[in-house]
């Protein structure tokens, strides 16, 4: 058993480093090589923990959607209908440099998935999971009398989803439109166009 | 002058061939070698066209932009408020397979504008363009009475940006929300929250 667990504590060291390099460098810049030097392994000593740098990847993208994920889960405890909204998008939205890296980290992701359609089931399977909290959290709003009448559950949840991935990209691109008080004004306008008027908090 | 004429044709023809070998095969996929094989020119001919890889993917990349930005100017023209936003969003959201393949292209870029901040400077000036454009629009639609009160301009222009960027991504990875009834269904809801009731159109 304490092998096994070294073994994942390795692993998870390795991937800590490695997401850090992708996002300075890019998938290019990365070499099992370079992380093993990085690392302080010898050349070909991470074998038996990534034996091939796709594997290195998919571990480090993997890392990066679960590390955001586990921040939401931590921020969102106990909130529901829109207040659980914001909150998520103070952990999601690339509001500090660190969440700027882990958006660079996602977007070198995103750039080998639209290349490889086997590596965009780990996407399939993160949007599944916000897309069950982004509607379960808007229904809750509408239960709640916090949305206006009109107001399509599914379209909702769905741009605000489209806009969150949207954000990762002006969040490191663009100075403007990705200023954290831009992007924080941006969440608040959408939710408050949908909002019921009048309706307590808005 | 017809030799200079000559020269941006070729040019021209030649990264009409790469965009579409980068949405097939991303930025990896393709080297002045293959791009010479496609376009059946010697190996070596390309130099007087494109001296570097690097010069071919900044051409590339301003002829994705500003193919798209031309169907955008064809489409809007005449329209204002928010019927130009949604002629915008006709052309720019990633509803056939072709605008997929633009996704794909801008994905690629966005990958190495995230590791090399001078090719960003192309983003800038696209974002800009896009800020300009819909900015305009929906203050044509405020002074038309179309925008409820309290929306501030800004947030509203930022959003929808923000949303568009994202479409790109959703677009190409996300079979549900990418979905082109979709895609429309959330810019729909977007501009319907922020609709004056009852103005004309809504």
């Amino acid at each position: 058993m304490p092998k096994v667990v070294d073994h994942d504590t390795r692993r998870r060291e390795l991937v800590e480093i490695a997401w850090r390099m992708i996002a300075r460098e890019g998938v290019e810049g990365v070499t099992l090589r370079g992380l093993a030097e990085a690392a302080g392994y010898a050349n070909g000593a991470l074998k038996p923990y990534f034996p091939t740098k796709d594997e290195l990847f998919r571990a480090t993208f993997e890392y990066v959607f679960e590390r955001t994920n586990e921040r939401v889960v931590a921020r969102t405890r106990g909130l529901v209908g829109w207040e659980a909204v914001e909150a998520f998008g103070l952990e999601v939205l690339p509001l500090t440099a660190d969440a700027r890296d882990e958006a660079r980290v996602v977007m070198a992701y995103w750039a080998v998935a639209a290349q490889y359609p086997e590596t965009a089931a780990l996407t399939v399977g993160q949007q599944a999971l916000w897309r069950r909290w982004l509607t379960d959290w808007v229904a809750e709003a509408i239960a709640a009398g916090r949305v206006r009448s009109g107001v399509r559950l599914s379209s909702a949840a769905e741009a605000l989803l489209t806009f969150f991935e949207g954000a990762q990209v002006v969040g490191v691109l663009d100075p403007v439109g990705g200023a954290a008080r831009s992007l924080r004004a941006q969440l608040g306008e959408m939710i408050s166009g949908w909002s019921a008027p009048g309706a307590p908090g808005e």
